[in-house]
């Protein structure tokens, strides 16, 4: 990897500004911003002229090899959709399928400017090699569905996986427990994640709350909210990311803050499946952490981490009736920085300061749309697209370079993928 | 122009549904969609491996020179937003900046895939100047304020305006009365307005029921809402055009739809100043003509139609908890075929068919988003990014070709427009 120097280039800083100077990166890290030292010498120079470097994208919460069922079948109520078309299509895959289809997930987030992601799926091995080689950053998780034969083969192979994989590639993939709701998860399966949760110092990823159905049949079940519930099981003791979060109380948002719940957005997927507008500026001023994601390509149906903040940043403000709810420097901090943190990453990644890690997502702002330039970070937010992404960098590695990617066969995953998708969904 | 073949291409047709063959052109024209005859001989090959050719969009309602506003102030309330940055910023506009900020949005409507563009502004003729070189279709209309100091200019302007481009530039501008809104024309001003439109046969393009205070303060002052107000004064009897209708009743939709009043949609406008989201389901089912448009880039804040496509198909889902609402393929018939019958363009606009306008949209389709390809209708409306638009034909005349310019010089509009959209704004 050795040196790179991003020579006058303009950048977002954690501070929300957009700042102008040499950026120098050395290994996996950004050792400065601003002015370098003279004596620095980098092993290569990219011209920043009219380019604007951000903290690579975070998508906190997706399901990478359901790309293979993209616009498979939309526009469907949501049982029909996943008992007729989603579920037996995906009894259908086989490992290798999980693998080309999480290659062609994540040669589309380098395209858009994403540099982590977190998943939940199953055959984590294929994902985890699929990861591997393709030098983004990841966040993995095997889905356990404890109303599933395999309940307790997913137990043993999310504790394997885990001793295996947490902190492994250089750091570049951790592991989560992945108990999938508690619509299909009952409190004595949970009860089971929690001990191996505390046996391995690990922490959760699932999905809470997502329809109003959902909370509907478990308060009915169980007397108590979905969140509630996840409390009472001891559930979020354990540092948990929650996907959606679309229909929670205040009562369920004061739990929620307690337990330093952290939430995983879907705005693109909520508006898709009519889940709804998760009550987020409500959330956020409760201090919740927000991060962004694009939930599974078969309901986005893309994994443009960019849309999802733009949704992000429109939706709160027609429907809390508030033209300054998340304004576009905040939806941009869920897309990367609140993201970093709710995936348990700390706070030297996802910002673009020295010191953190060297993962950067450059625009291409020689477009008919970044001008005039009044303002950048407006200009990022609300009328940038995933087209202008130019440049990407993971853990001071360059994954993608003037819109051609370094370390994918294009070709043949489009290939591979196509050919899959069409038997898989024959 | 001569004759052009796409050849072996993929397109969507009126019929819904995506064809592949070969598609001819003479001139303005599509000669043929499917098989040409042996002896017609092109003067120029498009080669239509991996692309995907679409009517091109139709941006229903927009006010072009306002991109010189872009990213100026963002995330405020309207009308502090409205009397503390824009109009201050527009009292300064010059004609030359019209002409400019016009020619930076038709380079981003043309690099969009958007080929017709329905425009309400002032300093026409500047603005048809830019519409005559860039090639682009456009449907304009000089805004009229009767509560201003030149309102009665402004019906003057209007008229002359009519009758001098009306149905010139080879058929690629027409043009419409546009008085601005009921807030900013008192009766008596609608009613000069209705007289002018019967005198020239001219249909009509105004706001209406965009904000839920415009409504209310319509039905304290004349005891009407502004549809019902629009009806008593005679103004929905010439054809009229209607940008917003958020905040319409039932009764409003039945004038409506009696009145055979067209309907500009614009999601991501109302959803970024917190206007609301309009009954668009309800006026659907009601047989109202609905088309999409951008608004201006100051309350978007891009003319990136493929996105309004995006948020009409998705908006209304979660708005109604309905996924079947606004299906991927009815989004985009608003963008292409209704767009075209709400301008007045007739029905050989905006449709991919033999014997229709040659307003052609070609999107590169070899991308990771555009993988599996089990519906095409799906990943365009669902998937696609404006950055995949690879060549653009307007009137039969290739305006892009391979993702560049043939009409326009971009780096001096981008020079201008920064420097006077700074001067504007100071």
């Amino acid at each position: 990897m050795g040196k790179t120097v991003l020579k006058n280039i303009e950048w977002l800083g954690s501070d929300n500004r957009v700042h102008q100077g040499d950026i120098g990166i050395d290994n996996d890290v950004i050792v400065a911003a601003g002015t370098l030292d003279s004596n620095w010498q980098p092993d290569r120079i990219i011209d920043g002229t009219n380019k604007l470097a951000v903290p690579g994208f975070i998508n906190t919460h997706t399901h990478a090899a359901m790309t293979l069922f993209r616009s498979y079948a939309d526009d469907m109520q949501l049982m029909d959709w996943l008992q007729n078309k989603i579920w037996p299509a995906e009894a259908k895959l086989e490992q290798d399928d999980i693998y080309w289809g999480t290659l062609l997930a994540i040669a589309e987030m380098i395209k858009t400017g994403t540099t982590t992601f977190a998943d939940m799926y199953f055959s984590m091995q294929e994902i985890a090699r699929a990861v591997e080689e393709s030098g983004i950053r990841a966040v993995l998780a095997r889905g356990m569905a404890g109303v599933t034969p395999n309940a307790e083969q997913a137990l043993l192979e999310s504790e394997t996986f885990f001793k295996e994989y947490h902190n492994s590639c250089d750091g570049r993939i951790t592991v989560m427990l992945a108990p999938h709701a508690p619509y299909t998860c009952p409190p004595p399966y949970l009860k089971k994640v929690v001990q191996l949760a505390e046996k391995l110092g690990a922490e959760i990823h699932t999905h809470l709350s997502e329809t109003a159905g959902e909370v509907e049949d478990c308060l009915k079940e169980y007397g108590a909210s979905p969140i509630a519930l996840m409390e009472e099981v001891g559930l979020l003791a354990h540092g948990v990311l929650a996907a959606h979060c679309v229909h929670v109380s205040l009562q369920d948002i004061e739990i929620m803050r307690e337990r330093n719940v952290r939430v995983a957005h879907n705005p693109g997927s909520n508006l898709k499946l009519a889940s709804g507008i998760a009550p987020v500026p409500q959330m956020l001023a409760a201090g919740i952490c927000v991060g962004l994601g694009t939930d599974g390509a078969a309901s986005n149906n893309n994994l443009d981490m960019l849309e999802e903040t733009r949704l992000a940043a429109l939706v709160h403000k027609a429907n809390t009736g508030d033209p300054l709810a998340v304004p576009a420097a905040f939806a941009l901090q869920m897309a990367t920085a609140n993201g970093a943190f709710a995936l348990g990453l700390g706070d030297r990644t996802g910002k673009l300061d020295t010191g953190c890690k060297a993962d950067i997502t450059i625009f291409d702002i020689q477009a008919p749309h970044w001008y005039p330039r009044h303002d950048r970070l407006s200009l990022l937010t609300y009328a940038a697209s995933a087209g202008d992404v130019h440049t990407v960098i993971v853990n001071g590695r360059i994954l993608m370079e003037n819109r051609r990617l370094t370390t994918l066969d294009e070709e043949r995953i489009y290939a591979e993928c196509q050919a899959r998708g069409m038997r898989l969904c024959r």
